[in-house]
């Protein structure tokens, strides 16, 4: 051990909501400990936030993540880049040539956007979406200056800034997405219609089942072409396809990592080597129901694995272990709220469960004439021996945001379609449906009623 | 048995939410059985929305409730009182003296308002709470005249109304409650406030810890006398202090009647006679957690109650019953929303439970600035040993109506602190709070740091 070298008890690498959960717990769990964050980004931001960064938030500056909440809570902050980390010497490397000892390790490294390999991808004027205030400058001056944009990627991120940008006067708003449907991973066919047809109404040109062939212009984008031929005229381009896990420290340590790139760790989000944890988009992720490997990189879950690590860091002080993910969204596209838990119908059909499924569609207000009221969607699918809810889809009104997690909730318990038809709920005529047509409960009634019809058909005589 | 009779299989006695729910459900379960349904009121109106007939509404006609969804389901309609059942013969007998037999009977006749004992409450201008299209509109059309409006009972009903008049320019109105603080029997002391500052806020006179001792005038209310010897000026007196379980015809017929007056019924809602079943705010409640006799009136509850009565009327076909009754209310008064789900530290005190509670405050958007955010305030109780979620509270914007829903989940499903902490949440900048400090999960924080150091001192050495 070199003589100058800082040691800290506890060092977490990575700055976003993962890192900074992880080193808030750590250091509110041992107070005896110290807790050292060490940060890549100085002008990290809110990650979800960013498509608001353009338009709705008047100053971008507002999304900024300030040290404020760790300083007050007695975390260290170092900010530069880690170039590496010895496991055997516990030693933490920085790109400054500082080096830090730590006990205990965690990585927050997050995740990094993913690069499609199209011709032109280099260009000026095409953007990836960083989490910094600066590249979000940058974006935003570029945005408000243009005359046509073209977002690539009809996922939540493509689809909130299509949304976002509508809203610009005199710009023509562009989305591709390469699949036939936008938001195709997280919802079934109608709700994906649906958030098309609200970004056509707000004037977003969709360009749905085709692929980005090329990114045009000289030094910088002049237009795209998509679909085998057709050509968009753009001064930027926003590329938003995804993310891969940032595991270059990790495997370059020795760290297993597993096929999809991500990190593994066990239930209480520690790696293959002792005393080092990995935790949010660079950690593994296993489906609630399938136990597979999912890509969900969402900071709710980050933040969940976060205190576990956090809380676990010398010894495992509460039996407490993520039963896997639920894949829990939520957003707000053209005045219209959407939001997905667990599994879809589409998701179903494709891991073979069989299922019962059912849609309720109320007002959000009772009477429905209240001011305020919005339709609200719900579907809702179930197992079809257990009547375990699988998982559920909403559209409607701001109060869907909640409404996902009395969902999300339900299936976390194993809730069934005969719980959740008895399933207490508060009403209020200017908050919520009707207690006589609330959806959770009308879609329950749905599918009772077809489980029943299913079960006398069984029992009936056969020839 | 007479041969002018006409028998059906199934009736149902009230034409409110518990009626319609229980006749419906009849009629999807047991498709080859004819429903008839009993209902006194012709023009029955939703019961929650009438504070919202006076202003909100520009037609209080649309919150009539129809007879649409009935007859499309095959439930025949009688209008008409009934005045008497006899469970030998089966039989129900109406005012217009026909008669009508049955297999099976459910009571779902309601509560009336409780009218307090005050020299004058019968004078002209005095109104009652009451269930109907005609009630309100007679209100209506008083208060839209009057000068001052005062209103008797600082519960849900009397604030709701207090809120809808607060918004009629050049009314004066006054809003008397004889308990310290407002809202008293569903929230503690900090939220009763926080109503009482919304109330003042928007021109409400609150006159609480005041009884009302005399309404004044010849034969029309001109005044009312209020804690000794104040006298207000009032046009109108709208008296909402609660109401009791309509059980004459039940108390008639023989059935047991609990000592709060409400209708004794087992798990699947069965009176004590056979075939006769009682559902709604007629028949009795029991908490969920203490297991005693509870008055909670909700519309939610009855139609909870509705659908298990008419799932199991021949024969327990689905095993499920009421684990106890859950107060999950909410509501919103002065644009601000509140919600109560369970147990109040106020009422785990009384009742003896040894309680762990934690409040948390954050905007419901993230960041904070963005347009619409409003403050979101949780606060939830859990017992001090188990950990288990035994209530919440909370007020901010209109998620409030669905976040309740979260809580009341949780403690129907028995959730405790530790899971609380874990649980899986979507979240949304323009929908939700932020993961890093959603209230659900900072709350159960705060709750397991103080269960920690209350342990610690546990085992620390003695002496």
């Amino acid at each position: 051990m070199k003589t100058d070298a800082v040691k800290t008890d506890v060092i977490v690498v990575g700055g976003g909501p993962a890192g900074i959960i992880t080193a808030l717990t750590a250091k509110s769990i041992y107070p005896e400990k110290s807790v050292r964050l060490i940060k890549e980004i100085g002008d990290g931001v809110i990650p979800c936030s960013i498509p608001y960064m353009i338009r709705t938030m008047s100053d971008p500056a507002e999304n900024v993540v300030g040290n404020l909440p760790l300083q007050n809570a007695g975390v260290d902050i170092t900010e530069g880049k880690v170039v590496s980390f010895d496991t055997e010497a516990r030693e933490v490397r920085l790109e400054s040539g500082e080096e830090l000892f730590y006990e205990r390790l965690v990585l927050a490294t997050g995740a990094k956007p993913i690069v499609p390999p199209i011709p032109g991808i280099d260009k000026e004027g095409v953007f990836l979406v960083k989490k910094s205030l600066s590249a979000a400058i940058a974006l935003r001056e570029k945005v408000l200056k243009a005359k046509s944009v073209v977002i690539l990627g009809g996922g939540f991120i493509g689809a909130e800034f299509a949304d976002e940008l509508s809203h610009i006067d005199g710009l023509d708003v562009h989305l591709v997405e390469v699949l036939p449907k936008l938001l195709q991973a997280a919802f079934d066919e109608e709700f994906c219609d649906d958030v098309g047809d609200v970004l056509a109404k707000a004037g977003v040109n969709i360009h749905t089942g085709k692929r980005l062939d090329a990114i045009n212009g000289k030094d910088h984008v002049e237009s795209v072409t998509i679909g085998g031929g057709e050509e968009i005229p753009a001064d930027v381009v926003i590329v938003g396809i995804g993310a891969k896990p940032s595991n270059e420290l990790a495997k370059e340590a020795g760290l297993r990592i597993e096929s999809n790139g991500s990190i593994w760790v066990d239930s209480y989000m520690r790696t293959s080597i002792n005393d080092v944890f990995a935790v949010g988009d660079c950690a593994v992720k296993r489906d609630f129901f399938t136990r597979k490997k999912t890509p969900i990189m969402l900071a709710s879950n980050a933040t969940t694995e976060a205190r576990i690590a956090g809380t676990n860091l010398y010894g495992i002080r509460v039996l407490r272990q993520i039963h896997g993910t639920i894949s829990a969204f939520s957003t707000k596209i053209g005045g219209v709220s959407f939001a997905s838990a667990g599994m879809t119908c589409g998701a179903c059909e494709r891991e073979g469960f069989r299922i019962v499924s059912a849609t309720s569609l109320s007002p959000d207000r009772h009477p429905g004439t209240l001011p305020g009221a919005s339709m609200l969607k719900l579907k809702l699918v179930f197992a079809d021996r257990t009547g375990n809810l699988l998982g559920g889809q909403i559209s409607g009104g701001d109060s869907v945001g909640e409404l996902v997690n009395v969902v999300a909730l339900a299936i976390e318990k194993n809730v069934n379609v005969r719980e959740m038809d008895m399933m207490q709920i508060a009403t209020h005529p200017l908050l919520t449906s009707a207690p006589t047509v609330h959806p959770i409960i009308d879609v329950a009634h749905k599918v009772l009623a077809e489980l029943r019809t299913k079960s006398n058909e069984m029992s009936a005589p056969k020839g």
